[in-house]
């Protein structure tokens, strides 16, 4: 679950950049929790949106980024180029020599941090 | 992914809690990352230890939780209460009198929250 700002912001977000559909939104008096998903996985994103709340959210040093796989990374770089949004550059991690992985970073409305990886070994 | 303090002690806190076990560690000059795993899902948690690391992380008030889901919720509270794990009271949630969801919080060593909810409906 990550709080965020701007729900028609961050639904349109995560729509282009993964594909993600609303599953379910319950709107409260004093939030909405939009549960986001696709068919590619059992993973759900759940977003609260706390109403009245505009200053910016702190997100702290603790905690890192989502992930998620793609089978073509340069594709999916590409495409999200094309999308206006601003994917990070692709990075080849083979810190010993040996390719571990090859992922690019990208930001979401509230600057939350997300890593598309290239499916291969153990990300599937 | 998350970053922690104490490598052990969350790698014993996931694999008590979840049955996660470790996938794979890699390990570095400045930092050590961790890959933890169980069969029922093809999520993985990924877990930083940064060398030297000593002042806890700040979760910020952005990031609200990772959650999982199990069959039998009451056996599973009454489960980490016996290892000795503290997790919080169960919560039966139906804010229109309709239940939603039934669900409780448990923390891990770092501070980081953790919903453990009621297979059924949405939550699989």
């Amino acid at each position: 679950m990550l709080r965020v700002l701007d729900e028609r912001k961050s639904i349109e977000f995560y729509k282009t950049a993964f594909g993600l559909q609303i599953a379910d939104r319950l709107d409260f008096k004093d939030f909405t929790l939009v549960y986001l998903v696709n068919d590619e996985s059992d993973f759900e994103l759940e977003l609260t949106i706390n109403k009245g709340r505009s200053e910016p959210y702190d997100l702290g040093d603790g905690y890192g980024h989502l992930a998620v796989s793609v089978t073509d990374l340069d594709r999916e770089h590409a495409r999200l180029q094309g999308e206006g949004l601003q994917p990070r550059k692709l990075v080849e991690f083979a810190p010993n020599g040996e390719k571990i992985a090859r992922f690019f970073f990208i930001t979401d409305p509230d600057g939350y941090e997300i890593e598309v990886l290239e499916r291969g070994g153990r990300f599937k």
